[in-house]
């Protein structure tokens, strides 16, 4: 048990938080560099949370810290990080390859533990803050669906295609002719190739083990979820240009992903080091000249502020509710650790000024309708046909 | 009459347009310098459109042009003129007073030549191509109301209120407990408190001849319409910072401009010359930076596409059926620069990546709604009201 010093400490607004440091060492580890040391504490038993949960620990924290001035060490230990995030963003075709492999390629049940049942492994979309998970995950791939503008007919690229929820979804409900989806995980390509083939879609759907940067062709549609996390600041140049590329000229594209709302800022070490290694957020102000020198037009972006704080507080509470599971695929270690990375990263969307971009981009400004109204529309006809049994078809 | 030659051209889709030049030398000032010159031979009546108009001319020309790479001497005086636009562009507190009565300060009965009957000189809103220039007015000023969610009772500023539309909408209609519109123009001043008291809102919505930058006290709502195209690259800091501290915690902005998608250009010399002295049109990557290093929050981002051109359109339709009051008014030649000025816009609209940004931005990403779907409910409520009466009541 640990012997070190108890810290109580609250705001008062709510029960009270005490977390004790196994020992000295670990207490001095914390103060000089918390981005990376309060994660590694926290996986290998040295800080523990006596009275609350971890989240709690980090919503209070970052509450606090929130628009106050750091001290001058933790700056100087910033700037250097940001600095030198291109060397550990130089993510050439191996080393994305490897990068996603570290994630995707765990375990699958351990995904079934906490997603839900399409696993779709990104930021859902709540009209209300009450939804269920299942049913903001069902509204986001709606969302996307009603602002890639699809008409019917058109071929669409998903670069990123996870377990192939969302591709499944255009080619079997909204109306694409024709989905490729392009993963860097093995087992996401196992699975997804296996889902197309059970909904009769694998005609229609590929899905294929590819970096998007060795793709040829054009692409009436491309859709991007949750992928740009992972390209690196060194290669958003080449992602804005080869998608352009790959963009036919009245086409749409549809680029979601995490990001900084408060100016370019460097990775956390510990999600670079333990979840997601060689990733980034981008900030508007990094992706938008880059976008404009690609020669693609802006037209719309959508900031979801909080709508993955929600999905990440549903996703961690399916977690913890299964945690024994979890600890039986991997070990205590390994669910410290992710129960860390849903906490800190839910914590990051509430204080740390993260939110989801959605860019629709284009070639041509008139290659999507006047209005926005479009979008709605869209969403309540992908809606009706749900109902009337278009997935249930689909999978026949 | 003029002598020279006749140059006819076409692309085969629509009648040959017809130009001639007065004489050689106007012909050789619109080979050297066309962004200069065929405005000025234009006026000047040294290029004369024999068959077709000049708006027919522009958008043919700049069609043909659209995506082709210009000569070396003309890249090498664009690179030139972007490099010296800062120059051009020091606008100052005595400086931007000057600039904008060159514009605003005209005699009045011009605008009303041309605009609608609110004299809203900025882009209308169209959910279709046909509206009307009254009608896509309307749901301009309901959109932009709708944008800054409003509940009931909040203090607005608007910076550059023009004849006051928006502000005494805002007051009127829209639930505004106060308005506080500023302007550089004494001619909108004018009017603009005139129409306040008319409507017997004087006591809640103030205009006052006043530099935005010489502002103090907080805003719960900052509306800008059609006023940022005015401030110029060196002040483009000032202005988010300003707004900024202008804009209460919990405050909504709601930033409408003109800009370019295709990244950062010089001002059009014959625009800056006859026009909009000392003007701008931004591109989003030079916004964004700034905004985030101001501590704004982007919560929103539309960009209308070809509104703009249709607004412009409608625009000149109605000066062109009114040319001879303006004749009265002005003379010939300021028609003629009337005529150019409306038509080369619309066809930059069209062919030059020129759109409408209407950025929403705010001090904390839970300032606004979750998502997108408040801004058609608030839209459909202030048509509800403006049918019942509510701008027949304010004006009593």
């Amino acid at each position: 048990m640990a012997s070190g010093a108890r810290h109580v400490f609250g705001d008062g607004s709510g029960p009270p938080i005490g977390l004790r440091f196994a020992d000295r060492r670990a207490q001095w580890a914390f103060v000089l560099d918390p981005y990376l040391k309060m994660g590694e504490l926290f996986m290998e038993g040295r800080l523990l949370v006596e009275q609350g949960d971890i989240y709690q620990a980090l919503d209070l924290l970052l509450g606090e810290l929130r628009g106050k001035p750091e001290p001058l060490p933790a700056r100087l230990l910033h700037k250097l990080r940001f600095a030198l995030r291109c060397f550990a963003q130089r993510n050439g075709l191996t080393r994305s390859r490897r990068n996603v492999a570290h994630h995707y390629d765990l375990d699958g049940r351990l995904y079934d533990l906490f997603l839900d049942h399409d696993r779709q492994y990104s930021c859902a979309y709540y009209d209300r803050e009450d939804l269920t998970l299942e049913e903001a995950q069902a509204a986001k791939r709606r969302h996307i669906a009603a602002k890639l503008a699809l008409r019917g007919g058109e071929r669409v690229l998903d670069i990123g295609s996870g377990w192939g929820g969302l591709g499944l979804y255009l080619a079997g409900v909204a109306g694409a002719r024709e989905v490729l989806g392009v993963t860097l995980s093995e087992e996401q390509l196992a699975l997804a190739r296996r889902r197309a083939a059970q909904g009769g879609l694998a005609d229609r759907v590929t899905f294929e083990l590819r970096d998007y940067r060795t793709l040829d062709g054009a692409f009436d549609r491309i859709v991007s979820v949750g992928m740009f996390e992972h390209v690196g600041v060194t290669q958003y140049r080449t992602f804005f240009e080869k998608a352009r590329d790959l963009l036919a000229p009245d086409g749409v594209m549809l680029l979601h992903t995490i990001g900084l709302s408060d100016g370019p800022w460097f990775t956390n070490p510990w999600i670079d080091k333990y979840i997601f290694p060689g990733g980034a957020l981008p900030a508007l102000s990094e992706m938008l000249p880059l976008i404009e020198k690609a020669g693609l037009v802006v037209t719309d972006v959508e900031v979801l502020r909080l709508h993955y704080a929600f999905t990440l507080r549903d996703w961690r509470a399916r977690f913890l509710a299964r945690r024994e599971e979890a600890a039986r695929l991997y070990d205590e270690r390994f669910c410290r650790m992710w129960e860390f990375y849903l906490a800190a990263s839910e914590a990051a969307f509430r204080h740390q000024g993260a939110v989801v971009f959605q860019l629709q981009l284009a070639r041509r400004q008139d290659a999507v309708p006047l209005t926005r109204g479009y979008i709605e529309m869209a969403e309540a006809a992908l809606e009706r046909k749900e109902r009337c049994g278009g997935l249930a078809a689909a999978a026949e």
